[in-house]
């Protein structure tokens, strides 16, 4: 307890000290609450079981919760379970938050991981009431010093009536000095934002806040949930292998060099498998801008591949946890964290000429794409960070698996049931069955590259099938809107999107 | 004669003077153009006419020909006429050529108006072999003065292997020192734009070039084609109204002041009854940061309401256009012309906190916007810079007519037949029949206010016999694929998306 205490280093805050069941109490029907957590990592672990367990003796009791982005820890779990939710943003990825979000069970706003600051900032979403933002420690001079993500932990002291702080004991000290908290200030009256590498330093070691605002400190003590990533697989293996042989192709041709640009990467497990697959490239001196550092980040600063990796959380697998909190100060000065509005921010994105990888759930022969939406119905997580980088980065690559369940879907569809990103936003397709680079070319341009070099080879003919119908109506990108959906009809009917064979 | 040579004040080029027929006679078969000209302004006159009647004779002739955006002079259409044409981009507005291109004769690509710049820049689009650029003058030091428009000048400048100057003696050399030439230089390599407010002047006066590049010089003498805007209408003066009123409350809210944000707005009609509207509001001391510059927002000057006016090009109906370059220098402490690169840059977007209103094609009940496609296939003109702004502004508007073609079609739909702008990025959507403010909705909020205050009163009871459908099948954003997009589909058929009467 001693040494929990040591960890608040303003004298004044000490007495702050409070049970998790007492915070609770503070927490009214109908408020706004911000939570930190990124990605699983940097979560605020007690408040949101004791509230659940306090709402279980109110009858009526709902609030809404922001976010950075997904939660772990069983918070997203349990708060959809109890059904105290009234709103619930900016993104999530829970099966059973999913599961009642599409039920209509409560509201969920999708946004665009950069945007919830300025619309907190703009005062067009509801003010704060109680910011619960997990911690290292307190200085003495009152700032809060994060833990393994950033997220949207700022902006919410910043915008809060009053913060509720968890240091958790189980993460470790030596994460102090890894963040740089920088706030862009109002728009309209803002300066740029001075950051021109990803290794720039330009804010604070924590967060700034009145210390009056602090209204309650609690203790805990449980590591982050592990990452639930799954080893690269023959799959995505190949995918990783495609998009390494684009970006070498990128090099001969004199538009990259060999440390490339700046990479930002989604989640999972694609996104993992190329960061391996970078490790046997002969690609050099690489740097990460990114949201998320998964394992692959770490092996990669471990093989001297990569020199510095800017995130927003740190996000790894049990084991990998281990390693790198175990040994901390090995990796700090090539690490930085950042609030989620820097690392998607759109000016900075521009500046580095970022190359953004990002999962999608399906594309269609034009090129669009859907990363949220299964049938344009069913919410899956959200949009993420995916759309702040694909407008606006050098090169936006989205990769999938051609196919999804054993084959019953194509994820090449004529037309995407869900756009996220339109386009023209995005430049290069992956699955493991190769590459197209659409860039500069016109609608039916994209068609045959996508087919020919995306599409499983069993879907092939029936995407030929469905252009050259499209052809004869004519247009600057032939649709046929009549059959547009029928693949995912045809699927909700017949299990299937493949051809049926009529006897 | 003289007059014209005196414009040339560099004295090794005076003796570059060609006609209009010889520069022709330099174009190459297989060669990309990069042409100036934007919405209209500060296209180059001569030589694509000469061009045209240059590849007359000759058996294949085709070039790429890219520009800031739609040209006037009648250019677009006799390109698209004499089919010389392999590739087109970013943008246009010609019917002809729309019609060319839909029938599939060149090809079209459909840029966001920042991101040629930025392609040409990292050799991801082919070099320019030749830039056409229209000028007021060529001072001594060899700097190229643009005219009234800036668009992709630059960019053409810097990229291209050689130059033709256009000097136009029509347009007036008052327009020297309007301009504000900067080029942020190759990602990752450069320093934030220095740019914090509309009336900062961060570039040069002129376009900066090797005068050696400069191969020929042409002299014209003709008048941009005046802009074909309509005046306000009952309907448009409507819209206008609706969102007047949307921006007074949001003051009354304290979100913004009575000098609201610089305002950008897209080109046309609704755009410009906007502007006329807020003659007669009580807002004060407005900034315009937008590409192109129309008659109202001259308007808004002389009555003392703009303060200062950033655009990429001035595009006038023919009495303003009289009246403006007739007395330019009334004018021109308060404006100033950038290439559409930093007009549209999304740095200074997000960081300036535009307020963005763009014209929609359609949109969808749950609030995504299609600005490009009819019926999901023939192209009208191009995105333009609308995601650009839309993306990062502060407020993103979409604008329309709640029906069109007589009522025969309605512009809310269950499900755009194209995306441009997704649910994401759409803030306030207006038509006649008021507005929907979907700022921190959840998909199945925003429905109902846009059937309500969107859609036109005798498509209210389809639309929402579509939604009730859709929540049948329930999920976060209910849609029924099969029915999704009957109304195009019925139209296409019958000619109209009203409910069929059945006898
Ligand atoms: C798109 C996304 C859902 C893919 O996730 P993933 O875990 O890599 O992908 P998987 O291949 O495991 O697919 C997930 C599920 O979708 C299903 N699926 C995949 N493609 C599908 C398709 N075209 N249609 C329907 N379902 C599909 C899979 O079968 C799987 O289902 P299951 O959960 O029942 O097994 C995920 O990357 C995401 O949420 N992206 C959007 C946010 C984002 O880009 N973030 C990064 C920047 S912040
Ligand atoms: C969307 C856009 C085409 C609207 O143009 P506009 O001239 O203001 O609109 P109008 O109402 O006159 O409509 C233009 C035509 O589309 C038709 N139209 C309008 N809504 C329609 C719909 N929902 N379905 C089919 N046709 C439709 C009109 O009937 C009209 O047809 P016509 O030319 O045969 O008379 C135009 O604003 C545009 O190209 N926008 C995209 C680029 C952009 O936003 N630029 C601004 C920033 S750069």
């Amino acid at each position: 307890m001693e040494q929990a205490y040591s960890r608040i280093e303003h004298q004044g805050l000490k007495d702050r000290v409070v049970s998790a069941e007492v915070a609770a109490s503070w927490i009214q029907d109908g408020m706004t609450l911000g939570l930190s957590g990124f990605t699983r990592a940097g979560d605020v672990k007690a408040l949101p079981h004791a509230l659940v367990e306090r709402a279980k003796n109110e009858v009526t009791f709902k609030v809404d919760v922001f976010t950075g982005a997904s939660l772990g820890s069983d918070i997203d779990k349990i708060f959809a379970e109890a059904g105290i939710l009234r709103k619930r943003l900016p993104f999530q990825a829970d099966p059973t938050m999913r599961k009642k979000m599409n039920e209509g069970e409560f509201l969920f706003v999708d946004q665009h991981l950069s945007h919830t600051s300025e619309m907190l900032r703009a005062n067009t979403l509801e003010q704060i009431d109680v910011a619960v933002i997990e911690a290292v420690g307190i200085t003495e001079d009152g700032m809060i010093i994060p833990t393994t993500s950033v997220g949207n932990s700022l902006i919410f002291a910043e915008n809060a009536k009053e913060i509720i702080v968890e240091i958790n004991q189980a993460q470790t000290e030596s994460l102090k000095g890894v963040h740089d908290l920088y706030s862009p200030g109002k728009q309209g009256e803002r300066q740029p934002i001075p950051l021109t590498k990803p290794e720039d330093s330009i804010g604070t070691k924590g967060i700034p806040v009145n210390p009056d605002k602090i209204k309650g400190i609690i203790f805990t003590n449980q590591p982050d949930s592990p990452s639930n990533i799954v080893p690269p697989d023959a799959e995505t293996k190949m995918m990783a292998n495609h998009l390494i042989d684009f970006l070498k192709n990128e090099v001969k041709k004199g538009r990259l060099s060999k440390s490339l640009a700046p990479l930002q990467s989604g989640i999972g497990s694609v996104a993992n498998a190329v960061f391996h697959g970078l490790l046997e490239s002969d690609f050099e001196d690489l740097k990460v801008y990114s949201e998320v550092l998964q394992d692959a980040v770490f092996d990669l600063i471990d093989a001297g591949k990569v020199s510095f990796a800017s995130g927003c959380s740190i996000t790894l697998s049990e084991d990998k946890m281990n390693e790198v909190f175990g040994h901390f100060d090995r990796y700090k000065d090539q690490l930085v964290l950042r609030p989620q509005e820097i690392s998607n921010h759109p000016e900075i994105i521009r500046r580095l000429g970022l190359i953004s990888i990002n999962t999608a759930l399906e594309m269609d022969i034009y090129g669009n794409v859907n990363s949220t939406h299964v049938r344009g119905t069913n919410m899956m997580n959200g949009i993420g960070g995916s759309g702040d980088f694909a407008r606006n980065a050098r090169l936006a690559i989205f990769v999938t698996k051609s196919i999804a369940k054993d084959g019953k879907i194509s994820s090449i569809v004529p037309f995407v049931s869900h756009v996220d990103h339109t386009e023209h936003d995005v430049d290069i397709l992956v699955t493991e069955q190769g590459y197209a680079d659409l860039r500069g070319l016109a609608p039916r341009q994209r068609v045959e590259l996508i087919i020919k070099h995306c599409a499983h080879p069993m879907y092939r003919e029936a995407l030929m099938d469905y252009y050259q119908s499209a052809l004869e109506k004519g247009g600057h990108t032939p649709h046929d809107l009549e059959k547009a959906f029928s693949w995912h009809s045809q699927y909700e009917k017949e299990g299937t999107m493949q051809p049926l064979v009529t006897v």
